[in-house]
This record gives structure tokens, C-alpha cells and sequence, in this order.
């Protein structure tokens, strides 16, 4: 009864269409617009859109849309995209001038200003104007916070699987695990995001046969957070690396993991399972249960 | 006049108060809320707040409140934390969950609930409901995504201050530029964010007296981007890696940029000036223009 599937189907998304003969996915077009990066329109955009796990989406970027001109050029974009879409895109909008903003909301009924929408509870609240000025969204300008955040970089790239007394002192946060257990990008993660200065401290057999950490780690307990994950994941994650020998065999890997996570429990060290979350959420646990926001 | 000066200052911040004799600026109290890592709240709420650069904001992150009982931990919080403030905190929420987004309404007139505001007119535009899912912040078990981004990363980290001409052949975008004009932070953010293969070529002696670059690089011209730097600021960080010598002198920077931006168009290669842009923007710019997103 193909009448009563497409009567059911939800309008908007996913819907289907015959075209030469083929049951073909249609996704719903989503722009997201800024005069900056689009940093903040494509992250709330995002979020609001796995809302909807049903639907297909096709997006598109468009960032830097400075002036009342660049917005006419990306309403003209827009409109020659979905000119032939049965149904008008989503659009998730961060301008701050108001003029491009009007422009933009040519576009479709469905346009999202991510911005306009609190900037006038937020003068109210705050009891003050707001500047709309474009470029304030990630603080430009700011150089100590910048160099803060390239010296965090530095550190981390410079104490990748390698630590001295000296560097323990030097670090923020020490990521402790087996060989690939996610160190290295949680560690970049929390040096580019957080400003962190961090360290790896690869669990290697000796650690794992002793069920301790070294005595240089173990006096500054509180600033080691441990990674721990899924032997199978583990084993399919080596074998990419080095295919041969023992190292990604299931059962070394199952090894490690066990003893890796009884060490952690002995040196009462926190530690998070990473298989599967993601890295952004892994950084903000350890940020968390550390106190290092 | 101090009671003119006092009544024309703005309402809600900044405020100043008189303690112990001394002058003191009061911050107005800002928190961020979200079921998962907070990510998103902190990026439009620090968006936004960037807009009222008169005013100073105590910020404090609350994430991962997953249901009722955290969302009523989260409201003390705030409570306590602000029951002596002459004005009630500023709170970005992303909380999917309705029941705890109404406790959270609790703690203050000026709640900015960035998911709820959006979810309903966004429903209407898909035709579809929700799911109202916690967790759904960062595409988490979207495990291919995870891959590919760990491999960026992987592969930018194999490949920084070197090349092969296989390596080229392999990565999705090449970054050119004298030592310290920001090349290795920005490989690392493209990877981290974009999830593209990144390799570094640094500049030296050689390159800049040719004002050429190799023959290996030049086939691939498209996928390279230049950075450059202003001479008193690479002066300045080279200054502080190695302080002694001629790398950090400023006739030496002032040289290697000139002919570094020489070469850039001699090779009709696009270059951006690092100087006072933050890493998110020279990211987004190189993926416009290579068209890389």
C-alpha cells in the first residue's frame, strides 16, 4: 500500500522520491550563517539539529558574511542551493548586524537568529546596550589568552608519551593508559580548549606487573586522570596500527585493560572509559572532576 | 560628584563597591548549564557576552545535569553561590530535558534557555517532534566520525615539521611559513575540528633565497595555504624559545616575513596574517578558501 506510506511518512523529513526509478533519500537543506567563523552557529545549530535522528540533513557553510552586501550574496547562494527543494531550508543565523540579519530572513520562514533572539532579553538583564559589533565572538585581540592557549599546545605536543619529575610539576593534567586508549587527543583537546597544560603517561608492562604507578607520579596523585576502553575496540584500534605480532591481540589487549584499571583502582585514580564518548566529553569530565575550569 | 558619578553608572554591571576603603569592581555572575560537556552554552553564551565588553563576568560551568535531582543540585548551586549579589546571575541553558530546564528557571529572572527557545519553531519547520534526548550534543557513537577525526589528528601529528612527497599526496591541506607563524596550532585545530589531514611545511634559508618552493610541493599548489606574521610579534615569540642569536632578532624576522610573502605570491598562493586573528578564524578562513568543509 505505497498510498498509505506516503501518507504517513513526516512532512519535511526524510521524504522520497521516484527519480528514475530509484527510491531516493531526499535531506533537508541547513545553512548556517555568521560574520565570523560560524563556529557558534554550526555547535547550537548541531545540537538542535540531532534532535531529529530521523532526518537527513544537507548543510552548508557560509562564514564571514561581514557587511550588507556579503548578506546579499549569501541570500543569492541560498536561494540557487534550494530553488528546486520541495521544502524551504533551515537556517542558523549568528549575524549581529541587524541589516545582513533582515536580509537573510528573505531566505526562508525557517530562519534561526541565534543571536537577535537573546541580544535584547540580555541588554535588559545586563541593563545596558550591547555594541553589535561583528568579530567579538572569540575574542580577538585577546593576546594573553591566545598565547596562554599556543604555550598549553606547545607543552602538550612537547610531553607526548615523555615525562620527567619536572614536567609533572610543569602540568596541569596527567592522562594515564595503555597505548592507545585516547591520550594523545584528549590531551590536545584540553590544551586547545581548555588552555591546559598537559602530559601522557603511557602504562607500560613493568607499570602493569607492578599494579603501581612510578613514585615520581604518585605525589601528585591529584592532577592524573586515567583512560581506560573496551579491549575489543582496543585490539581493532592496534591491529590498524601494527597488524603483526601480539600487541593488538585480543587477549594482551583484554591484559592490559584488566590491569590497567586495577592499578587505577589501587592508586584510588579517577578515570573514564572512552569508547564511547567523544572526546569533547571526555575532556570536559576530567575538567570537571578535577576542578580545572 | 561621587552621587552623579554613582547615578550614571550603568545598571547591572559594572558596579562598583566601597570595601575596606578600597574601590572594587563587582562582576555580574554568569553560569553555563548543559546535560552534556557545556560546550555549547559556554560558545553562544561567551558569544554573546563578548557583545557588552564594558562589563566583567564570573563565570561558572555546571555540566552534565542529566535529570531532576542534578538540575535541583545545579539551582542550590546557584543559590548559594549568588545569594549575595545586588543583581540575580545571567544563565545559558542548554538542558533538553523540560522538567529540569523549570527547575533551573527558578534561579533567576534572566534565564536563557538557548535549546527550548529553538526546539518548538524547529519541530514546526521539520514537521517532526523530537526526541528531547540528553547526550545528543556531540554526535556521540557516530564512530566513523570519531575515527576519522583521531586519524586527522594522527596523521597531523606524524607530520608536523616534516614532509615526504607522500605525505603531500595524502594531506588534505599544507601549511607554509617561517618557523613560529603559527602553523603548528593551526594543523592541530583544523584536525581537531574539521577532521582534515594536515601537514606543515616550514619555510627555511634555502626556500627564501630561491623564492621558490620545492618542486615536490609546487604540483600540489592547491591544497597549500601560507601563513604570515607580523615581524614584531614573531620577534617576540621567537624571543622566548630561544632568547639568544639571530633567530629572534627583528632584522631577521622582518627579512624571512618580506621574502616568505614574496614567495606566497610569486607562487599565487593565498596567505593569511596570523597576527591578531585567533586560531578558530585562520581555520575557517583556509577552509573556505580551499574549499575544504
Amino acid at each position: 500500500m505505497p498510498r498509505a506510506i506516503l501518507a504517513t511518512r513526516p512532512v519535511g523529513c526524510p521524504r522520497h522520491s521516484l527519480k528514475e526509478g530509484a527510491l531516493q533519500l531526499m535531506k533537508r537543506r541547513v545553512f548556517f550563517i555568521s560574520d565570523r567563523t560560524g563556529i557558534t552557529a554550526e555547535t547550537l545549530g548541531s545540537s538542535l539539529l540531532t534532535q531529529f535522528p530521523d532526518c537527513e540533513f544537507q548543510r552548508t557553510h557560509i562564514p564571514f558574511v561581514t557587511n550588507e552586501s556579503a548578506a546579499a550574496k549569501a541570500l543569492s547562494t541560498i536561494s540557487q542551493a534550494s530553488k528546486d527543494d520541495p521544502e524551504k531550508p533551515l537556517i542558523f543565523s549568528t549575524l549581529t548586524d541587524p541589516a545582513a540579519q533582515k536580509i537573510i530572513a528573505d531566505a526562508s520562514p525557517y530562519v534561526f537568529d541565534l543571536f537577535g533572539t537573546f541580544i535584547g532579553p540580555l541588554e535588559s538583564a545586563i541593563g545596558q546596550s550591547s555594541t553589535h559589533t561583528a568579530g567579538r565572538m572569540h575574542g580577538i585581540g585577546d593576546s594573553s589568552s591566545y598565547e596562554r592557549r599556543v604555550s598549553a599546545l606547545n607543552f602538550s605536543l612537547g610531553h607526548d608519551d615523555g615525562l620527567s619529575p619536572r614536567d609533572m610539576h610543569d602540568a596541569d593534567v596527567v592522562l594515564v593508559g595503555v597505548s592507545r586508549s585516547g591520550k594523545t587527543p584528549t590531551c590536545l583537546y584540553l590544551a586547545m580548549h581548555y588552555s591546559l597544560k598537559t602530559a601522557n603517561y603511557p602504562l607500560v608492562d613493568d607499570d602493569l606487573e607492578r599494579g603501581r604507578l612510578p613514585e615520581s607520579l604518585r605525589r601528585s596523585r591529584r592532577r592524573i586522570y586515567g583512560l581506560t576502553i573496551d579491549p575489543e575496540q582496543l585490539s581493532r584500534i592496534r591491529r590498524e596500527r601494527r597488524p603483526d605480532g601480539d600487541y593488538a591481540s585480543l587477549n594482551r589487549c583484554r591484559s592490559e585493560v584488566q590491569r590497567a584499571e586495577t592499578l587505577f583502582r589501587t592508586e584510588k585514580i579517577r578515570f573514564i572509559d572512552t569508547t564511547t564518548v567523544s572526546i569533547e566529553e571526555i575532556a570536559a569530565t576530567i575538567v570537571r572532576d578535577l576542578n580545572l575550569h
